[in-house]
């Protein structure tokens, strides 16, 4: 089901606009929280599905699962024999799996052109992940938007081991494309890699594109390198790609980053970050990271964010939630991570406006005042995935 | 501030009725939630708000919460300086603190004529807990009703030990009732002692109620007796207690023993057990319990129940949340507490639908069918509170 988006305004690269899916429509630019195991880790998904940006114009329009952990635990068949994805979580809007493999390459496996063999990381036992077992394990989970089987490299690496990658990648694609049967509700998209190398991106994004993808996704970045070596590449693959189709940066959460790809052209991201610091008690606001548990904040009396109109800050004051993390409560995380992601709500809602009034480039330099500080590497950690999403 | 209790309707000695309170009615009969720690374990103030039985007529109108934690973890005054519980934690309807005695008692504490003197579970500092500092402690954290320091004697003791806990009890007692000076918006409640003699009991109500209290507690119950053990001294202590006011059991959760109590003219109870038992994955449903990891449930898609309205059975598969428990998403556990005080509350719906249809003679024989297995001290596990809820 090839999905094509329809732009409704533009500022120089960056655009607003619908995907049009079997399900509906995902308004882009968009962020999708990671809901690894099929739930917001510390959030219900009716909760979740409940959250909307300050203003109301951004709702939990997409949740990306993780394809790894739910193969493995309940497994595959069970997901599809309880009706798939949706019915699973109980989550009504769209869904996007990965594919397994950034998860299990984290895992030192054994990798041949066939596929990836390696090892669980709940029982020890052993599995081999192909291209085509990729498709065949996330039609059985049935999201919205699948993910192509990609040899994600890490960075730094030798120009021949991101060319292997990127070779091994194309050869992948392919055979997953080949396979790929449920085409009538469920999308395929295709992954470039080359790491920081932008000529192997373009020739990725090429060879990639000449498979005619349902969508288009960028991966192996956001892996260590700093924004200065991500941004030539993402800018390489991006030229590459069908200006009427979705572009996915994948793993990329970092306020600076996103609207800095946004401004290349890139629709869609996913990160753990706004997550993951939830629950270690590190809130996201427009001046920047505030963490919860600092003393400071116990007899503190304002909201997070006096401007945020989410749950925990139109009820609960800091010092309610500093007690709440400092004595290791549960609630904290699901507080802490309600306003975490509906910051990243508001930071989409910015994003569109300033796309619509033709005023991005004030964003960008205002988030990168207030938010410079964190390189998109930051925003994954590599197995650290594999334990908390 | 006295608490009247306004019949509405009665069935033998139970009776339905409104509390009027100086922040608004508590209808009884009511199961009150723990909130140790100024939350329910593992959900929010504004999700625990929101709950309703699945009739609707039941509703989250009474948090219990501990001062034994509260004071150590962040302190009365921080709470005091937030504004007190109820802004505190952003619940907004009627709270009630115990005195932190039961956990103190836990301790195996030094125990006097003036007081308690305990280490703290969470430095190991050392605290003398008074009968005054009980009061004057409560009234910082501004609960709507706060409870005498008691002598809660184990079971089983001597008559001696028994008789002793009872005078000291009541030695307390006045001592609090003479200091307590919140009483413009804050009741304070006496607690009859005595453990399972009747005698010591009806001793133990007719001196607590001699020192004229906003309303009365049983304490020392459901600590490891039978129920058939437990009831005879319940029925000797609420001979001694006034009929128009509340009369509120400590500790007691299992169904059947709240049904009893409630025929002998009970109308307010507390107990973690439903939150204890969601955490691990134990469901209350009409048909006795059902612990959601086991396998059988793999692949279940059915509800925890057909008839149940809460937001866990009309939205989650049985499938989805044996997942979640057995891969330790802490979203189990809130599913599960929602689903659990639900059904609390639709206990309390039953309870006083019988009571007005006179009919609560069946809903005892209904409910011993399905629930006998649990003994009322099974709901308590002394110290295992301090942890744990």
């Amino acid at each position: 089901m090839k999905l094509t988006l329809e732009e409704s305004a533009v500022d120089g690269d960056a655009r607003c606009g619908t995907v049009r899916t079997s399900r509906g429509l995902i308004e882009v630019p968009t962020f999708m929280p990671v809901g690894t195991r099929g739930t917001i880790r510390a959030l219900s998904t009716h909760e979740f599905s409940s959250l909307r940006s300050s203003d109301a114009t951004v709702a939990a329009d997409v949740m990306l699962a993780n394809t790894y952990h739910l193969m493995l635990r309940p497994g595959a068949e069970t997901v599809a024999a309880l009706g798939g994805l949706h019915r699973f979580s109980g989550f009504e809007r769209h869904m996007l799996t990965d594919s397994g493999g950034y998860q299990v390459f984290s895992l030192d496996p054994d990798v041949t052109d066939e596929g990836v063999e390696f090892r669980s990381t709940y029982d020890g036992s052993t599995h081999l992940l192909t291209p085509e077992s990729a498709v065949r394990t996330q039609e059985l989970l049935g999201a919205d938007i699948q993910m192509v089987l990609d040899v994600c490299a890490p960075l730094p690496s030798t120009r021949r081991v991101l060319s292997d990658a990127v070779r091994r990648t194309a050869l992948w694609a392919e055979r997953a494309r080949g396979v790929h049967s449920r085409t009538e509700d469920q999308a395929l998209f295709g992954i470039v890699q080359g790491g920081t190398d932008p000529e192997l991106r373009s020739e990725s994004a090429s060879v990639t594109v000449a498979l005619d993808f349902d969508g288009y996704a960028i991966g192996g970045l956001s892996v260590g390198e700093s924004r200065d070596e991500m941004l030539p590449s993402l800018e390489a693959a991006l030229a590459g790609l069908p200006r009427d189709q979705p572009r996915y940066l994948m793993g990329v959460g970092d306020p600076v980053s996103i609207v800095e790809a946004v401004a290349r052209g890139v629709d869609m991201f996913d990160c753990v970050l706004p997550t993951r610091l939830a629950r270690h008690g590190t809130l996201l606001t427009d001046e920047g990271r505030l963490n919860i548990k600092r003393a400071e904040f116990a007899s503190d009396e304002r909201p997070i964010s006096a401007s945020c109109r989410c749950a925990t800050c139109q009820r609960y004051p800091r010092g309610y939630l500093r007690h709440l993390a400092a004595v290791g409560e549960p609630s904290a995380a699901t507080l802490c991570t309600i306003h975490n992601l509906t910051w990243m709500m508001d930071l989409v809602a910015q994003i569109r406006a300033a796309i619509r009034s033709g005023s991005l480039g004030e964003l960008r330099l205002r988030l990168a005042a207030n938010h410079a500080g964190m390189a998109p590497g930051q925003s994954t950690t590599g197995s650290g995935e594999l334990a908390t999403q």
